[in-house]
């Protein structure tokens, strides 16, 4: 972004990629060209030698003709072998990929069913399409501050078989909690339950890439592991990864293919997506094997906050800075300010970035709960630029959503550390000000 | 394409585009850098001035978020405006874009039921779309072989209100049929019933850009005209305008706002589109104004080949080499070759190009009818890269479709007759030689 001033631009703690539009198509158009020497310069000759076996770097990229092309299929074969699945293949949305399953899932079992959370992408993002579109059922899991409990899930599962789902999905980890996700254990054992009632168990794995560190560090496990537990998974490509656009869901072979129907019917063969393909598969090459860092930093400067901001606490004692979820279980959290108006909130904002040329967040609203959003406000709500905005309880309670990307990892803890710190004693300083 | 021998790559009447993938992502990151510049030096500046009042050329582009971008609003107006709509919607596949419409109009008119021609896509090429995910019925119009007329179209508007379709479709040119159309008259007439019946009217304008020329000679209408006599329509970008993918709708503003909602539900609305908005921008700046010439070019090359190839006949007498349409309405037409077998019109073929370096087409194959095929193999048929094979009714009769595109637009007329010629003489030698 032009800056009029000699300032230079302000470091975020954003959300959203921040390349404008020719430079995004630049890089594109660089990788294309020769994947194996954008790379080289990208990330270094030693890093590629150390992250060899997590990469797909073609010879050669093609454009494929309505899904059909030689560089596709390799990069889905790749994607599915690393999550352990026979098949993968590629949509331009997760919606697309995660309702082709869905549906495909339940014509396949012969009941028009599925469950989620209430804060799955399904139920708040879609405009309802599982069912005006697809047709489909469904039942909600669990309460909305957690992930559903194994008792909710196996509720579910001994309903009925009129009301029973054929499938079970799950977000692993859940965004809209803050990325909170289940412990190994948890997920073995809901894996078990589904398997032992017959119903299907699918994965929304938008997050995979972020939490895979997750699972490693606490029970040695692999995404092959984590999707060995699911029938079926979908990815995303354009969040951690960085890339255009795009997801791909994986599964056993048959599956795949009849998900190819659904995504005719649904407009998502397109002549080519090759444009997204080839970015996908440079975000994927440029950021795999980088989560575990990205986390680290993101539990590092979590204790640094938490630690600098113990002190600043509302009237009834609640820390006026605090994280979801806490620790951190990947590098996206949500942070959330207690006692003070989006105003109050705003103005010490744009404090510490005068003082410290620190931008903590784009946007910041405070709802009374989802389920008194109207649609749109949701919809809103999912799809802010910058720092997303999550709902919360009062007005005196807002949330925002960031993540730890390539554009913070070489920013020093310390700047985070000082820029929270500089806000919350910001706000209590403006706060007593004005009630002097 | 990489030749290993110092032969040059032969002339290719095809009808897809050339560009490798790398090359086609590096024209539109140039094109986005700096569109001016690229588009003074692909078209010269006296060409940019002549077609200046067509054109679209922004100063910066920016990058979408969920379809929001002011360089995708501006993009959008500036084509609504051509035809003569209040507003357009950018689309990822014409699939999407006409279910959009038709699904909406149903919707607001309370009738859930569409009328189309038994060539149209939604018939053919969308896995039953329209019914397994949309839900709609649909109204088959008139006989295989020519667009409907009017009477067809009346006898549906006419049917009791359970059964009336809410919303009539024609494919204007109608592709299958060679891009066959209507005469100005007769659109208008047909419009006029529709509206006498308060049927909604839709034109599906996949090739509307190579069509307007055909409007513009006959009859001295515009874009805005022919679009004029519709209450909605889509157009592509992908097809004679080159560009990387994508469509638009467009309509009253009302229509435009209820299409968004189904184009969520179908997974349309992308994190971004912006390279496609961007290089379908490019594509449409740098071949709109260019289809009278090259519908002229068809016209000249089809009376060359047909005065060359006149003494070809089968022992029936039928012409070896004609054309569909006779003459040609625009730059796309099929050629139907008479009395030979593939293998026969493949060798013919193959000696052409070792002699004269011109290739005639990529793949052939010759089917009963349309309706004999299977699903597959019609969607197979429908997206042939190369020259598109197109269904006929016995052995001996094949079909290809092509059209001149940039890619051919500066090759000499005696090029494309000598070719034709040479291909009908060496099927008639061939013939003759495997006969004694």
């Amino acid at each position: 972004m032009a800056n009029s001033t000699d300032k230079p631009e302000p470091i975020r703690f954003r959300f959203a990629q921040s390349l404008e539009a020719p430079q995004f198509i630049e890089r594109a158009a660089q990788y294309a060209k020769d994947p194996r020497k954008y790379l080289e310069e990208k990330l270094g000759r030693n890093v590629l030698e150390e992250r060899k076996h997590l990469l797909h770097i073609p010879d050669k990229v093609d454009k494929d003709i309505y899904g059909a092309g030689e560089h596709k299929a390799n990069f889905e074969k790749h994607i599915a072998k690393l999550f352990g699945k026979e098949s993968g293949l590629f949509f331009i949305t997760g919606v697309q990929a995660q309702l082709a399953a869905l549906k495909t899932h339940c014509e396949r079992v012969g009941r028009n069913r599925a469950a989620w959370h209430v804060t799955s992408h399904l139920e708040t993002a879609e405009a309802g399409s599982y069912k005006h579109l697809y047709g489909l059922e469904r039942v909600l899991l669990g309460e909305k501050d957690e992930n559903p409990s194994l008792e909710a899930i196996e509720k579910a599962l001994s309903l009925p078989e009129d009301q029973r789902p054929a499938v079970v999905l799950l977000e692993i980890p859940n965004r809209t909690l803050g990325s909170k996700t289940y412990t190994w254990d948890q997920l073995v054992a809901i894996s078990a339950a589904c398997k032992k009632a017959g119903v299907i168990f699918h994965c929304d794995g938008a997050r995979m890439w972020e939490i895979e560190p997750y699972y490693q560090k606490t029970a040695g496990k692999t995404f092959a592991d984590v999707a060995g537990l699911f029938d079926s998974i979908y990815v995303s490509f354009y969040k951690g990864l960085r890339g255009a656009a795009g997801a791909m869901l994986m599964g056993e072979s048959s599956l795949i293919e009849d998900a190819k129907v659904w995504q005719k019917r649904v407009g998502g063969t397109v002549i080519t997506l090759m444009y997204e393909i080839i970015d996908d598969e440079r975000g994927f090459n440029e950021n795999i094997g980088t989560f575990a860092r990205k986390w680290k930093k993101m539990d590092d400067l979590q204790r640094g906050v938490l630690e600098a901001t113990e002190k600043f606490r509302t009237k009834d004692g609640e820390r006026i800075i605090s994280f979801v979820a806490d620790p951190a279980t990947c590098c996206q959290v949500h942070n959330v300010f207690s006692g003070y108006t989006i105003e109050e909130l705003t103005a010490a904002r744009d404090k510490v970035e005068e003082k410290l040329n620190v931008r903590l967040f784009e946007r910041l609203r405070a709802k009374e709960s989802v389920e008194l959003m109207t649609k749109a406000e949701r919809e809103r709500m999912l799809e802010t630029n910058g720092n997303n905005v999550v709902a919360t309880e009062d007005d005196r309670k807002h949330t925002i959503e960031w993540m730890l990307a390539e554009e913070t990892l070489e920013v020093e803890t310390k700047v985070f550390v000082d820029a929270f710190a500089a806000f919350a004693k910001e706000l209590v300083t403006a706060g007593a000000a004005g009630k002097q």
